[in-house]
């Protein structure tokens, strides 16, 4: 194996969600070394953890370098047996179990599973409550249930509202609507109605005209639609009618839904709803 | 404040998703003790962190405990700023900084956003194109288009085919339709033609017939779509059908949608797609 290659390893004993994202975020501080990565979830026991012993030797003797692991496992046993293979071990979960102990003046359960789970049935059911409520009422469908809406997410066609709605509901359990300003309403320089009605629940997302003729072009063939002129004369009229009714918005052209779905949280200021 | 109950605050210079998820992962460790959470998100400059640094203070003055305060914040200075505030402060991303740069005998880079941002466009188009499939294939419409997907869920109505599908493709960027299976297709015993044809990317759903009834009394009123017998049925059928056809399947009656994403990736072998 070239010198600039590291095999690692991600583990944990559930999905591996948290895990993997930590661990990645952690190496991607390291661009000149290529990872060869792999996750492997739900190692909840020793015949697995066993399992997981032989992948992570195998790779030491055939790579001549101890691979690295990360891993959350809050079973002893299970974290011991991986901890002792011909690895670097990085636990990113009980690393910080003894000093909370010791800060908190109480002993931890020592429980598997807690996050990413159905332990909290009611919390899950809401997120997926959430996502049909997103689905039901996406493009501008359903503008009847908006009472029940947490928040509606305003916008030309292709500028990142379903996307955006799905991800609130998933990671946030949030009830977001969807709702695309047509021609005829931004011709009219004003919001319609049946927004007007729930004013205090709107947000806007903006894009780029060019970054939304490019994504109209990829999709779809109506030329008029993918125009530089009619993208220009969209976004412009939207958002000039989110400045004449105070409505917040954002520029969703160089954000993921990630950092969309922050941003409108921490804006909003609405709450984790599970 | 009671003395059970103690002030967290999760702090990161992006959307704090991954903060948030460990963090909590490690207070659901102490189930005795409430924590009044708060989060902030994209404190990204030693003015922000400044603000940040009052919030906590005033927190430790008004309950008379330093707040826990869990971080991943990259940037040397704003951590600097965060760390000296009166809170017990862990380091979720920091603390393996160093010891990685020994590992790797190579500096990091101390480049903030690398995950769940925009640094890896492609990707996240990628990302993007696969909610779009989700959507466009959900519920068993298009199946023309089932040349382009990596993986076809199959189940009886509400056994979380549809969240499923979204979460696989917004967390993996998989391909992910999903099919019905009709009273009719359940009839004739077998799997219908438009699926046979692409067998080696079925994978089933199946669910506890109790849960199922339970769903479908709370979204619909078609006392025949929701009795038990009906719902007993489906459920033997389908699972006949999956049997006898050698298509995988999972029960989601227990599961989340994040656990039935990362077993379905495990027992398929797909691999994440950017």
């Amino acid at each position: 194996m070239d010198p600039q290659s590291r095999n690692a390893f991600i583990i944990s004993d559930r999905t591996a969600v948290t895990a993997e994202a930590l661990g990645n975020s952690l190496l991607s501080q390291f661009p000149t070394v290529r990872f060869n990565i792999e996750i492997l979830p739900f190692i909840d026991s020793q015949v697995k953890a066993n399992r997981a012993v032989e992948l992570i030797n195998q790779a030491n003797v055939e790579s001549g370098q101890k691979p690295i692991v990360f891993a959350t496992l809050v079973d002893d046993d299970v974290r011991g047996v991986i901890s002792r293979s011909d690895c670097e071990f990085f636990d990113l979960f009980d690393t910080f179990v003894n000093p909370l102990e010791l800060v908190l003046g109480t002993e931890s359960s020592h429980k598997v599973g807690l996050s990413h789970g159905m332990s909290n049935a009611q919390g899950y059911t809401a997120r997926i409550g959430a996502m049909n409520y997103a689905l039901e009422t996406d493009d501008g469908i359903e503008t009847r249930s908006y009472r029940r809406a947490q928040i509606i997410i305003v916008g030309v066609s292709r500028s990142g509202k379903t996307p955006t709605c799905l991800y609130l509901a998933l990671q946030y359990g949030v009830y977001a609507a969807n709702y695309p300003l047509t021609d005829s309403e931004l011709d009219s320089n004003r919001l319609p109605e049946v927004l007007e009605a729930h004013k205090d629940k709107l947000f806007g997302l903006t894009i780029d005209p060019f970054r939304l003729q490019q994504i109209r072009q990829e999709r779809y063939n109506r030329a008029s639609y993918a125009s530089a002129r009619q993208c220009q004369y969209e976004v412009a009229q939207t958002e000039a009618i989110f400045r004449r009714s105070n409505v917040m918005f954002l520029n969703s052209t160089q954000m993921s839904v990630e950092e969309l779905g922050a941003k409108i949280m921490q804006k909003t200021g609405l709450k984790r709803q599970y």
